[in-house]
């Protein structure tokens, strides 16, 4: 069962084979159901624009039926459990399920014992292996692979799983990480990377990878007032202008403009943001293309895996 | 106009069409649109999984389009009828409703009236057609028929309408009928059946059929108190083992695991609730293709009909 | 970029042309996708029937596949922008998007920076443009064209833009408007038209045109006392034994019962509003055909406009 749950499960060779998959379908390579209907159920237990609809858009451009589940109109308010929920899809005849739920490994209930795939789309503060995903790909995209980059993450690093996961995924590929943010969000044993002053990890840094201030999640904290924030540790016109010649701006969106960034950077020709968008895209036809192997039919792949 | 509205109104030889035309499909004998597109909206104002997942599937199996309405998101929240919402779907395009509402039968008002199939998806405590047709499928799938089974229903037999309904037409079929559960719960005046204790029905069934307890609608009473439910009227995995050799375990779900049903037993051999949801996409299809008979065409489908 | 925002800026030739072509598509000539997948993203951030199925219908017709975006479960949550939300959905692979949205002339801050068409399914208490455009065709379908014909227009005219919209577009098409409905709803300074009272409105008219009282806008207006309303200013049965012999009733729908109209003459054979519905997807097919017209297969269309 190819589950994708973790960036940590994926080996490297796996994490270059998706990024290839993704750039032949970018390139309109595209996989198809081998008979029809294949169904995919998604399943979101919290609000999602972007990864929602993403998979929506890469499951329909490869054929496949789309369920959309919503756990407000759904027998989830009768006290169904979350195995139950997917065993029920499953037996109602969906061929793979992407869920995102707000309990940190959700999955743990699940992996051993449904029939079908699971593919994560976020859970708890947690594993957001997609996003990771397409990250990387729009890093290789620009610099033809990882070895030797540097890249920073901004933001809130202790409390962010996807920040953890990206350095140590990155450093694993071989980039050197860097750390920056408030000294509280800031985690001196995360052995992926070490911390900088914001200016410091600007200047050096051939990605500069902001993080959302998630303020559903630490609404009160002192580091996320928003008034001082972009000017203490945000990505200003005047940080921008320090930045290598060739240094990109990556951020997960949603964006809050003038908090982590200046609103007139989100466009600016160094971002990468809709880029991102964009490219979550072609990753998700790629995991889903995976997930689903014996049931959809390659076209025009040749699987030659390009290493970095 | 081929409604499904209620069971009562379905003659045998009807039932036994449906069941055949579900086999049918089952085996990938499927029928498509004459022409494209055929539209089906499905109206839910009450929360479902199953039932709602199980006829989006059989309308896309069908080739069918889907308008999924949501009743939050509609003008019923400005003070719009059922009937013109109806009416409405209509003009727009649907070729088909579905429709599931806490009302008892607020098909009243629009049987008449309407220019397109209703295919009632549960109505208040109420019908639920097709959740009787695919039990019934389920146990002719088993047992090749109905004459001389003895079927048992375990819970609040005198506030269910899907348990007198399937009583009614269990016993319209030839078989014997059971009713077990909290003597306050039990119904002297149902003719199509008798009250046992849940020992004596679980021996002498070959089909155990557990009823959910409905805690979001008789959420106060003292025999749905899930603590000592189970082990006074439940299936547990000691009563069990009393069960006839060919016995099945049913239950319509969403399960409550550990009240109607000892947990373990859910999936054990001689549990039919995943197979349940399973063959309630293909009666749903059947009955789809019945209601929308003049734009669907046949395919491969002999129509000789079996009886038991 | 062929927004549809506002009927003022729809010059005469284009109202005729949406009208032609929404015409040809009811007789079946049907442009399809040059490639497929074509996305539209239906962004509905206000409760909706009747718009969002026709839209959705219409998109499915023309084989264009459909996004359904919901608010309340979205990154709009969060805080995202309505900006950076349809640029994530133009990223994300959305080749048009329909909005409906609380705040009038939201559309303002979009329409110079987004690479994909805005088609406007009503804004604040304002412009609907689609609703104006299958109104007019309803009448054109009648009528043959609008030089000469005299439409009044029953209700809150003050406040509703949509029935200045309608007087404007009316009166630059070569009809007669009259207003009619409480004083205090009147607008003295509207130029497109001229205040009568329901008596002559409705004795004089070729098209009777109701508005709805919006109870959720203006709940505590003394006019919208709905006891009263029917009798002082609505469409009653002894009123419309006064209409003319051709005239006709129409109504943007949903309709208050008993209210703007009385009950009885919703279907009577002089009402036109389930056809408004009904020619509300052909409008609809119209408009996205004629935003995503470079991605679009004409067929069977001989694009000889009709001018009344």
């Amino acid at each position: 069962m190819k589950h994708l749950l973790t960036m940590s499960e994926l080996a490297i060779d796996e994490i270059f084979e998706i990024i290839h998959n993704a750039k032949c379908m970018k390139a309109g390579n595209l996989p198809s159901p081998k008979e029809n209907p294949v169904f995919a159920a998604n399943l979101f237990f919290e609000p999602s624009t972007r990864t929602r609809f993403s998979f929506e858009v890469a499951e329909k451009r490869l054929g496949i039926q789309v369920l959309n589940f919503q756990a407000e109109s759904s027998s989830v308010q009768k006290g169904e459990t979350l195995y139950d929920t997917v065993r029920t899809l499953e037996a109602i005849g969906a061929d793979a399920v992407i869920i995102r739920h707000p309990m940190d490994r959700y999955f743990e209930s699940l992996k051993e014992h449904v029939g079908i795939p699971i593919l994560n789309a976020g859970d708890g503060c947690g594993n957001h292996p997609t996003q990771s995903l397409l990250d990387l790909m729009t890093i290789h995209e620009e610099f033809g692979g990882f070895k030797g980059l540097t890249v920073s993450i901004h933001g809130d690093i202790r409390h962010s799983r996807v920040a953890r996961s990206n350095a140590e995924t990155l450093t694993r590929l071989g980039a050197n990480v860097l750390f920056s943010g408030p000294p509280e969000w800031q985690d001196p044993l995360n052995a992926f990377g070490h911390s900088v002053s914001v200016d410091e990890a600007i200047e050096n840094s051939d990605v500069v990878m902001l993080l959302r201030i998630q303020h559903e999640r630490h609404a009160s904290a002192a580091a996320a007032d928003t008034h001082s924030y972009l000017d203490r540790y945000g990505l200003t016109a005047e940080r921008e202008k320090n930045m290598k010649d060739h240094g990109i701006i990556m951020h997960p969106a949603p964006i809050n403009r003038g908090v982590e960034i200046e609103s007139s950077l989100v466009e600016c020709s160094r971002s990468r943001i809709f880029k991102q968008m964009e490219n979550g895209v072609y990753v998700r036809m790629a995991v889903l293309a995976r997930a689903l192997e014996s049931k959809m039919l390659k076209r025009g792949e040749d699987h030659h895996v390009l290493y970095s």
